[in-house]
């Protein structure tokens, strides 16, 4: 909870100590019904803005992180893309000025379910409207705008947020020159569209949910274990664990080490890995936010602006250069669907690449696999 | 729930009609500890036994089908393997006398966690000792004795049952000629434990599991589902589902479609896909059994037959031919796999054959690609 937010701020709002803060058109009207009052956009900056504005690059962001994708003055902690952007790093904010935001719907800083909906004074909830891909892109277009920016250089995506790009530059023609494209997608595929749901499942059918009326003493902390342990499986490979994890066990020392009395606890390493990722999320992400933002995920399909076909859905997207990237080894948002997206660019007349990474890592590789990324977003930026 | 069975039916025990039982030695020693007094298997044949007794065919099976794998006279419901085993069939009942027992642990007639101990009257529950891959290996062994066979033409396993047939012929060397092993492993590898630890986590996390005392008023079924539903996920593969179900949605008149007034509910077929197997399977197969089948399949590795070495302790195993199976787009047990028991059984001195089919259908593809898997089988045992 930032001290410097200049609004109340809700219990289940976490917001980085250096964000600041966009606010939106008020109405601000959300593509499946109902409007917004008082919105906000968390966003943090690195680098300047030169005097012809045309140096900017925009980073829309995957369903769980913040806008602190590095550290800053304002903010000395690492962020979660701490070894791409940052001085003359892959994304080099001695040249860029890069904007990252928070996703509208989110609980890091912009207005979401678990925002206070300034109307009643009470935080939304489950009265939030339905959210789409198509609404946290026009929300990241007003930052740019109220930044005083006519076009950006470029604007990248990783994971959920290659889907919000795609939505801002269909929405928004003309607002980026060029666009990367990493370990995202133009659809939801149903293999992605079921472990979301499942997701979904869990937490709804914690008892602590309770439609949505949980505070701190009743936290869905069930459902969200589940949820963040099915995820960070689908984030990974599983040729990754093999080599990392194998059939190691815990240390009779380990504090996850369920003992002799429960076979059903804690044995393997990759059990304890699972653990420690759940532990740091489940009260760290509204519950309501991530049903939310799951759901948009699950409904976003560039066909509905290509007549139903998705490739031509991207060809009315007008960017002079494009990159897809992603992991081989994604099981969430296979690699196929990258090259899709280069193709798709490639027939609204961009000159674009797909390069489908040998990373290990699964989904997550962009975050970690900084070797194989790292070159890859930095030739493209170097060439702009 | 059997009426035919000559003992006490707990209540979560699901016994087919058709099933015969047999009555494993007491005490039966447990490998992990303890041991079962009173303790039967249920299983059904298909065929004659001929007068030399080398006809005999066994099949052991995954986690949650029961022994009845095919129709019968004594049971005319089609089996779980109905396309694959009977007159004419890649199994030819014509020719083989074919015995599929249900596993140890399991519900379906054999003694679990879900059958009345016959020491206390009551059902197990967690009171059922720790139970292992190779427990189940040995009551199978039982009761191939039991039926007067000193040596099998054939052991086929299929998923968990690919385990339980490796330990069959590690822990009694000469009762098989030969083996197939479809979509099965040596060992668990991390993302298999990392899914079932998922699994067993949502079951215990269900408020109705209350420590395996639940009964039919409060038994624990948002955890099955989950359960359930994530081991759907993980049996089919994202390819075969992107053809099948695509994006496309529930008509407003389906009974899974949780209509407008429900933004988290059912809305695309792979959802309602999901949930018709949870309903399924939810009430018919007993959660305790469920933790313990799934726990034996994470420690199951035929390494601690070899020294710590995979391969060294498949080459223990001495059977005269070999044929290992599987799908290239299983995730839970990755063709890898059944290319290393193929590996390791040559090492031992088999004539050994490893096929990676190019199914779309992912780790269930044996039960339903029977175009492919059919013809393996059929050659394999046609040319014994």
């Amino acid at each position: 909870m930032s001290p410097a937010a200049p609004f109340p701020v809700a219990p289940s709002e976490f917001i980085p100590p250096g964000s600041r803060f966009h606010t939106l058109a008020s109405p601000f009207p959300m593509k499946r019904g109902g409007a917004l009052r008082g919105a906000r956009i968390a966003y943090e900056t690195w680098g300047t803005l030169n005097p012809r504005r045309d140096n900017a690059v925009l980073i829309v962001t995957g369903l769980s992180p913040d806008a602190h994708a590095a550290s800053s003055t304002d903010d000395p902690a690492p962020g979660w893309w701490e070894a791409m952007l940052g001085p003359g790093k892959p994304v080099d904010s001695d040249r860029w000025f890069v904007v990252c935001v928070n996703s509208l719907g989110s609980c890091k800083g912009s207005t979401g379910p678990a925002s206070i909906d300034p109307a009643s004074g009470r935080v939304y909830r489950l009265d939030f409207p339905e959210l789409s891909i198509e609404d946290v892109a026009d929300a990241a277009a007003e930052v740019v705008h109220g930044l005083g920016i006519e076009r950006l250089a470029c604007v990248i995506g990783n994971s959920m947020g290659g889907m919000t790009a795609l939505a801002l530059l269909l929405r928004h023609p003309g607002l980026a020159r060029t666009h990367i494209n990493i370990s995202g997608s133009a659809r939801a595929l149903p293999f992605s569209i079921a472990v979301r749901s499942l997701q979904r499942e869990a937490i709804r059918l914690d008892p602590n949910w309770n439609n949505g009326e949980y505070d701190d003493a009743t936290w869905p902390e069930s459902g969200m274990r589940i949820a963040r342990k099915l995820g960070v499986i689908t984030y990974r490979s599983a040729l990754e664990w093999d080599g990392r994890f194998g059939r190691v066990r815990l240390d009779e020392s380990s504090p996850f080490n369920g003992g002799e009395e429960d076979p059903f606890g804690l044995e393997f390493q990759v059990e304890s890995y699972l653990e420690g990722h759940a532990r740091r999320f489940v009260r760290r992400y509204d519950p309501n936010c991530y049903l939310y933002m799951s759901r948009s995920m699950d409904w976003f399909d560039v066909a509905e602006h290509g007549g139903g076909d998705v490739h031509a859905g991207l060809a009315k997207i007008r960017v002079e250069r494009a990159l897809a990237i992603g992991a081989r080894t994604d099981i969430l948002f296979p690699v196929q669907q990258q090259q899709e997206i280069a193709e798709g660019l490639a027939e609204g007349g961009a000159q674009a690449e797909f390069i489908g990474m040998e990373s290990p890592q699964g989904h997550d590789a962009f975050l970690v696999d900084i070797a194989r990324f790292g070159p890859a977003v930095r030739n493209f930026l170097g060439r702009l």
